[in-house]
Formats: structure tokens, sequence, C-alpha cells
């Protein structure tokens, strides 16, 4: 499988050096790269799981079933998924490790691309899994989803593989010993794999935020326990049925991956997250349960992608309406859903320059709430955009967003064009004062924005350093057409340690990050304490044992 | 300086990629190397700071002066050092950072490579203080002190440097937009550092055990704060003195290393490690000191090396006389007061097959103990293999490990042939049986090791998975003749996750390891968290942040 795949790792391994563009999975669904067939063979695959067992019997210790999953889009799932004991499941689990660790990096690789590639043959289905479970719209389901994930997860393996070969395996050590014999000794060093690896799914991306610590803990070695969010299973289960499939085509004990789904408030995954035999944890979902992870699975390696307070600094512009636009078109996808939607826009309560002279604050509030309505103004096209709500706590949060402040942009029940069961918003934006940071220094995820009238941008910059500093973020934004604005956002996005992005007004967001090229998140600020993907992200996730003798 | 030091770096790069036998500093004090009056020079250099204030009065904050050290040979030191209010330590190291961030990985790397080359034209300076403070013979303390801690210095910013520059510090990114004109952004990759890093030295040794995290942190671009052991901080003091020379050379601010020595039982250690400024930390010591780091510095990055419990595995040889020999060297050396010397030797009751027979279990045991005792018979050459004894602890350890099973070797006090005052003891060794792992499953500390009678080595194995299970260890050793033994203790030292040494009978001991070849400690068991060197003992040590703007 190493040999089949050789040519993607090797050209994996030049992009994350040069970080320029690349994708190996092409993002179109268009049945001319996919095949006239492949949406509709996707689509049957998906239905033929709907309100049945999933075909993961063949897993260990299992107890029972349970389905706990309930589609935004009010597409009836009634799928059922193994509930595995405990005790037995990571003792399965574990059985299969020194043979995959004997394996070694390149046959691990291998499989790692292998079970890729079959998830990749099968793009259409995993994209209406992600599309049924998230409520995302069903191209972002397959881009987000599936090619975008596979990016993600081959950029993993690619570090993972660059830093688990940069030891030799084996070397020869040669010291001169003046007048007589030189010392020789023969050393072996062995990539020994830290042990289970647990990694706990999120209800919005459970491939594009899983995939990277999935594949990264199992071509370094480590078995792993996949605890899919319960209200996302499927695309999980799917991608655990793949790789246990290839792990046994390649001789390999399928129980190395092994999903464990929970029932309805189990809590499954603090159990599973503080057994001793646990060793590697990658979460993405709360700032409360990431902050509990790392307090307390301290047996473990925790990688935490946890809530953060994406913050745009609106100085001045040489584009108003093309600013306008894009932070409208950031706000409406996936209804502000992603972890990396701005949340907190800082303009001057005195106004900005633009290349059409000044405009008030409220011309710029205006401008962009009117963004958002006009690509929400017909709700078929809008909810190409914008996908479903994806849970119950979104609408209360914004059902109580509406009463903090003054309302710029109401936010509409929407009915969807295809799926009367739906539930579909608009976004809400709110105008809050500068003083009202007890509103905007906290995550309120899900369509929700503010507009922060501030005292200058000088001010802004300060706000921005402050709740960033407090509660971290995943994606900063500037507009300015002031070199010294820019450098001062810059050095106040390094102090923050956060990504920035500079005057997006065309076809590049400031929630997308591409791989190969982009990091998500950082490991420097509050609201991650890992990236996607450099090589802290994969160089703990083993050891290099050695062992020398006389040669 | 990056200039001057590339091929240094250079070479360096390539050793830690090969892993084959590489020194950058002569290990040999010899005048035919370092000069006819380097050795002279030096000592009268260490003999300057004898009972005055340690030139370092340009450190900031200082609120009196601290005089701690007591030499175990009882060389009067009487040295005083400044002692800093710590909120006026931290605000000092923190405000080089920006600028220092800013210079680069080129310009920090050549900057820690000039330290480097300006403490290696100063080795006997170094040497005599690392002599008079740990209790090493001399020789030890040069090789030890000096140009091996150079060398693992040197690994260290090698490492970093390489993982800082994975990531280029620019990049185009096009991708392509159908018919369109592709997408071009241009984006930027900021190497940005943690915050202040606390570098919390151990008595034994100060510049080995400390370099490799002081100049990781520096070389990634966070200010060091230098916290000697209060037995051992002329080395540190002398290390901080030429690093805060350099940088002023250099242009930056030299508070970006700083020594923080403590007044007696200030407990300035713990007080540092918990200050929301630190955000990395190095130490070597006690495992109850460095559990207790890892468990309350959790703002920081935490790299511990405790304690462990050494082991050989003893099955058979075809070299009875040079096992012997090689294990009652490695007893002797720095009378057992080396993280690495072995503890245990497990030895079957039934005894062992060699080239010359059987030898019975007391056959083996005598060989050892006859073997330490030849190198002891003669006091002059004794104590330039085992040194002093460091502290008051070492002392009653050994006293008290006298009764805990039969002596096969006893422990005796030797007059120092120069040094009255010194405090020498000669290693004691005591047979257990081998349900006393009450007694050998924890460390002592010091020039104390048993010999274990097992059932057999199948026992020895299980004994040893046990007891490095439980409490980990930085060495492992075996000796025997069969393939399968050696396989299986290969395997058992790769679940344990210690390094093995096969078979050593000649120049090389299960103590030394080699840097740029050998691994230190492997992170793998309960003796350290972090390895000397590997990728992850760097990564973690700064962030990428990025910035991406319309090209």
């Amino acid at each position: 499988m190493f040999t089949t795949h050789t040519d993607t790792l090797e050209r994996a391994l030049t992009a994350i050096a040069e970080r320029a563009y690349w994708s190996a999975y092409p993002e179109s669904p268009s049945p001319r790269i996919y095949g006239e067939h492949a949406a509709a063979d996707g689509e049957a695959a998906f239905r033929a799981y709907l309100g049945g067992d999933f075909p993961l019997a063949d897993q260990p210790a299992i107890t029972g079933w349970v389905a706990t999953e309930a589609s935004p889009f009010g597409i009836p799932l009634d799928i059922r998924y193994p509930h595995a004991d405990v005790d037995g499941l990571l003792a399965a689990a574990a059985a299969g490790m020194p043979a995959w660790r004997d394996a070694g990096p390149r046959t691990r690789a291998g499989v790692c691309l292998e079970i890729l590639a079959r998830l990749h043959a099968g793009a259409f289905e995993l994209a209406n899994a992600v599309h049924a479970t998230t409520g995302q719209a069903f191209v972002m389901a397959f881009q987000a989803g599936a090619p975008h994930a596979f990016d993600r997860a081959l950029e993993a393996i690619a570090y993972a593989y660059r830093e688990m070969t940069r030891t030799p395996a084996s070397a020869t050590w040669e010291k001169p010993a003046g007048k007589g014999e030189p010392l020789r000794m023969r050393k072996t060093f062995h990539v020994v794999p830290r042990g289970v690896a647990l990694v706990i799914g999120c209800n919005t991306f459970p491939t594009w935020n899983s995939y990277p610590g999935l594949f990264a803990s199992l071509v370094t070695g480590n078995p792993v326990v996949v605890k899919p969010h319960p209200g996302a299973v499927l695309p999980l289960a799917i991608t655990v049925k793949t790789a246990r499939e290839v792990l046994a085509d390649a001789g390999f004990d399928p129980n190395l991956v092994l999903l464990a789904p929970e029932a309805p408030g189990e809590g499954l995954a603090k159990v599973l997250a503080v057994r001793p035999e646990v060793r590697i944890i990658d979460f993405t979902g709360s700032t409360e349960f990431g902050d509990w992870l790392e307090d307390n699975a301290r047996q473990a390696a925790v990688h935490t992608e946890k809530a953060g307070v994406n913050t745009i600094v609106v100085d001045s512009t040489a584009d108003f309406a093309g600013m306008c636009r894009n932070i409208g078109f950031s706000l409406l996808l996936y209804s502000g859903q992603m972890c990396t939607t701005p949340q907190n826009v800082l303009v001057p309560s005195g106004g900005i320059a633009t290349e059409d002279g000044h405009k008030s604050f409220d011309d710029v509030a205006a401008g962009i709430a009117g963004a958002v309505a006009a690509l929400t103004r017909d709700p078929a096209r809008g909810v190409e955009l914008s996908g479903a709500i994806v849970n119950e706590g979104v609408l209360r949060r914004l059902e109580k967003a509406r009463t903090l402040g003054t309302v710029l942009l109401e936010s509409s029940d929407v009915t969807h064009p295809v799926y009367q069961n739906a539930t579909v918003r608009t976004p809400l934006i709110v105008r809050l004062d500068a003083d009202a940071a007890a509103t905007y220094g906290t995550e309120w995820f899900g369509p929700i924005s503010f507009v922060v009238a501030t005292d200058s941008t000088g001010d802004s910059l300060r706000i921005f350093a402050d709740t960033v500093g407090k509660k971290g973020a995943l994606t900063a934004s500037v507009y300015s057409t002031s070199d010294d604005v820019l450098d001062a956002m810059e050095e106040a996005a390094l102090q923050a340690g956060v990504h920035l992005s500079v005057n997006l007004t065309g076809g590049v967001f400031v929630n997308q990050s591409a791989a190969f090229s982009d990091f998500h998140a950082s490991g420097a600020n509050p609201a991650a304490n890992a990236a996607l993907t450099d090589g802290a992200y994969v160089a703990s996730r083993f050891r290099v044992v050695q062992s020398r003798r006389h040669a």
C-alpha cells in the first residue's frame, strides 16, 4: 500500500514544506471529476444505513445498540450503533499495538493512505452523512466533510511521517580512540507509540475536525478509539468501518480503530478520557469540556480545540462593498456555526474612511447587515450557504442574543425549500457599545454577531487584544488602508497568538483555512492548545526508544 | 554571528539526521587541543570568583546577595550571587522578547552558537566550577560539564532550528478558479515564542542537564530565567554571564537570560514555576518535585527528568571478566550519582552460563564487587573515577542501605589525596531477594546498588518490566548470548519505553549517552516526560502564527 501511495505522500511532504496551494482530493462534486453515478451511488449508500443497525457488528465487547442522531434537516435517521463495554473495548484496541508498532512508519503510512483512498472513493456517501447530521448545506458538506477533511488527514500523516523518519531506523557509531581501535556500536531506533488514542468528535465538523488527530495517532502506531458526538455518529461510523476493512486487508488487527458511540446522557467521553490505557486525546468542542480534559486526563497528551471570540477590526477600506460582501458571506456560511466564524466586528463610532469618502458607524453596520440580507433574500439560495441549525442550544442562544443590544439585522425563520422539517434561521446582527465586554467577550456560537462601536481603531486593537487574550480566537481579520494600522494589528495578532487575514474583499473568507498552507488554530491562545498541523501536533504521539550493541 | 557558525550548525543538522558519531567540541582537556595555558588560565578565572560578588550586578531588580554553595571537595567557595525581586525579574525578562522574536531563527541561532563558542573558549573555567560544586572528578567535570554539555546544547539548537524552519517565512498561495483569475494570497509565517522559560538546574550536572532546555528555549525566541540548584550556582552563573555578554554584543537585551539564585530554604522554583508569565519549564531533579511541577505549573509546557530505577539483566555472557569490569566501572563512575547509573543487577539465583562454563549467583556477585574493589584499591586512582559525594542526603541513604540485605561490598570512607575535606565513599553493593521489591523498586540515588537473586531470566524480565513500568528508568542493560533472550529484552525495553544497551564489555558504558547519536531519556516512562533531544522536545517551545493578504 505504501508503494501505491508514495507519490501522494511525497507531494504532501513537499506541500507542507512550501505551504503554497495544493490539494490531493478535488473539492468539486462535479460528475466530470467523480463520475456520472457517484452522486446517486453515494446517496443510495447513505440511505441504505437509515433505520438499521450500522454494519459494525464485528466490533468487540458489544453490549447493546444506541441511536442518538437527529438531523437538523429533519431527515429521519434512526441508525443504531454498537455500544461496547469499556474494558473490553480498550483491551481489544491495545491487542494489535505491538504488530502495528513493528510494521514501521512506511507500512503504517501506506495503510493510512489507503484508508483515505477508500474514503475518497465513497466521498458522496460521506458527504450525505455529514450533510444529514450537521446541517451543512450539501456542497459544503461534500467539500468540508470529504475532500478538505482528507486533505487535512493527509497533511497530518505527512507531518507525522516526516517526524518519525527524522531519526534513522539504525545507525553505526564509530568513535575514534586515539591510536587504538575505534569504538564501534550498532544502534537501532524504534518508533514506539504512546498507547490508545481517543478522538472525541464534534457535531458540526465530524470528519474535518476528527481526521487530523485520528490519522496522526494511527500512523504513529497508536490504536484509535473514536467517540463521536451523539448528534453526528454516521460520518465517523463510515470512517471507522472503512479503516477496519483496510487494516484487515493489510493483515492487521481491525480493532486498531474502534467506534465508541454513547447512549444519551452517558458521558462516555469522561469515562474513556481518564482511563490509564488512553495516552492521547484529540478533542473539538466546548471550552468547558476541553478545559476539563486538560485538567483531568493527565495521563494523556491532550490536544483541544475549544471556543473563541473571532474578531474583525474595521479601520478603513478601499473597497467598501467588497468588504461588506466578504464579511456578510462569512457570517452567513453554515449559519455562523464554524469555529472560525467572526463574531465581533469592531468599528470606530466615528466611522471610517473608504474609497467613497467617509462612512459613519451606522453606514458600516448597515453595509454588513445589507450584505447578509442580500444573500438570504432568496431562501432557496440562502439555505445553500446557511444550511440548518445544528441543535436547540443555538436556537436558545439566538433568542437571548436579540435582547442584548440594538438589533441591526433580525434573525428570521426560513422554510427550507426541500426539507420541510429543517430548522433554518438567518443571521442575527446586534449593535453593542465598547463597554459591553461582558457580552461580546465570550463566544455566542451560532448565527450571532456583534458590531461593536469603539472609540477609535486604537481602542479596537485594545479590545481585540483583551478579548482574545482572555478567551482566545481561531481567526482574526483587519480592514485598513493604513500600513501603520496593519502593522499594529499584525503585532497585536502575534501577541495574541491568532492567525490574521488582511483586507479580504474577494473569494477568500476568514473562516476558511486551506490544508497544506493555512494553519488552523495556533495553540498560542486559549481557543486551542494545538494547531492543525505542525510538528508539535504530531511529535508527542510517539517516542523513539533505542538499543545499542557493539558492532 | 550566524555566518560565523553556519558550518557548525549545518554539520549538527547532518549529525541529528544520521545519528552516527560526531562531536563539535573536543572532549580531551589536552593542552595540545586547548592550548598550553588554557588549564591554568581557566583555574585562575575560577579562583578569581571565590569569596566575592559574582559579576552579575548588571542584572535587574536586585534586592540582595546570596551564597549557598558547599563544595563536596571542601573547596572554599563563598561566592555571592544577586537575588532579585520576582516581579522585576520576570518583567525584565519579557521586555526584550518582541525584538528577539522579530530577529528570526537565523539570527537567534547565530547568537546561541556564539554563546557556546565563548563558553567553549572558557571551558576550563567552567570545568573548575562544575568540579568544585558537583564533586565530579576533574576530567569528568571537564568532559560532562563543558564539551559534552556544549554538544547537547548544539544538538538542541539544531533540532529547534530545523523545527522552526520547517515552515517557510512566507509563501504565495495561488488557487485555480476555473476559467477566472486564480485566487492569489501572500502568506507570512511568524515563529512566535511561548513566553518566559524557566530552567531549574540540578546539583550533579548543572550544565549538561540545563543546557538543552536553556538553548532550545532561547533559540526559539523565549527569554530564559535560570534557577540554579543552591549547591551548584557557579557553572550556571558563568553561563548566564556569558550569554548576557553575547546578547548585548549582538544588540539584544541582555535580560533575555537571567540568573535567579535562591536564598537557603526559599523555594524560589515553586514561586517562579506557577507565575503566569512562565510558559516553559525544564527541570532535572527529584520525582517529587518533577511531579509537583507537572501537576501545578499548568500554564507552562513542562519538561522533566526525574528519578528512575536503572536495571541490568544478566542472563549469560561470553566475556565474564569484561562484563564485571564494565558493570563495576559504571557503578563507580561519579559514585553512582549519575541519573543513568545502574541500580539493580538482576541475576538468576541458579547462576549463569559463561565462556568459562557455569558461574553461580555468588560468582557473579563476587565478580562485580571485585571489579569495583579493584578500581578503588588505589585511592588516588579511585577518586579520579568516583569524585566526591554531592550532599548529606547521599550519605544518609548509604548508611541506611547497608541494613537492607547482605552486604556484598562495603562502602568505605576514603581520604582524598588532594582535598583533605572532601567527602569520598566507595560504592556499596547489597544482595537482595526477588521479593524485596519494596527496596529495589525505588531509586537509591548514590553509590548504592543491588544484586537481586531472581528465579530465572524470565523472572528478571518480569521484575524489569514491573519496576520500570512503575518508577521508570533512564537506562537498561542486558547481558546474554541467547538471541531469544536479547529479543525478549528488546521487546520488554520497548514496552517499558527505556533505552537498552546490549552486552557492553568494553569502553562504552551504560551510563554514557553521546550527543547527536544516543537519546538521553525517552519520555516514554515515569523517569522523564521528555527526551534529549527529539522533535517533541523543541516543537512546543514556539508557535507559528500566520497572516495572509491578497497578493
